[in-house]
């Protein structure tokens, strides 16, 4: 097995779509040789946001921190702590944090190879 | 896009492989269209365990509250919040809570079609 914390993965800054704010750490995936899909942590200040973006695959989505405002086509939502969020393939989505604190969560997506 | 809060889906009492004081929720599936991978959360009462099992996909795991052992094949692990594991497929392997609260983790597998 491969265990970690999360505090010891290095948080990349995140500019591709305008995206603002935010870090992203590479908890398991290839670079682990993880088979199927990898587990990302994001983490995004107050104001801050992921720019509005599309890809030929799914998000699984869990907050951890923090209140985000979740944006898919012409669907908005709210999630906060303890929410989850499948983002559908194919359709153009962002994230934004919404609240006073930092807001962090747990992105999932499949292998793309 | 897909969105809820884990404490609205059905926390299911878990009793294969001598399972004790733990509840599973699908957050996110098969049973909501997801194409790829399952994400799941288990909840684990102090005292209580995953017993060990085998079967021949991986977990990436997550955990959100508390103290876990971790045990695959020969090696144990301690993993606290913040912490993540990579469970290599088809190795034996088990979770326990080893704290004094509740043991909270997020827990995702491939689809097994």
């Amino acid at each position: 097995m491969i265990t970690g914390h999360y505090t010891d993965v290095e948080a990349v800054p995140q500019t591709k779509y305008g995206t603002q704010k935010t870090v992203m750490r590479w908890l398991i995936g290839e670079n682990n040789s993880a088979p199927n899909f990898a587990m990302r942590l994001v983490t995004i200040e107050p104001g801050g946001f992921v720019g509005m973006h599309d890809h030929p695959y799914e998000h699984e989505v869990f907050v951890l921190k923090g209140t985000a405002r979740v944006t898919e086509g012409d669907e908005v939502a709210e999630v906060r702590e303890g929410g989850f969020v499948f983002v559908t393939p194919g359709i153009t989505h962002g994230f934004e944090n919404i609240g006073d604190d930092i807001l962090e969560f747990i992105c999932c997506i499949p292998n793309t190879d």
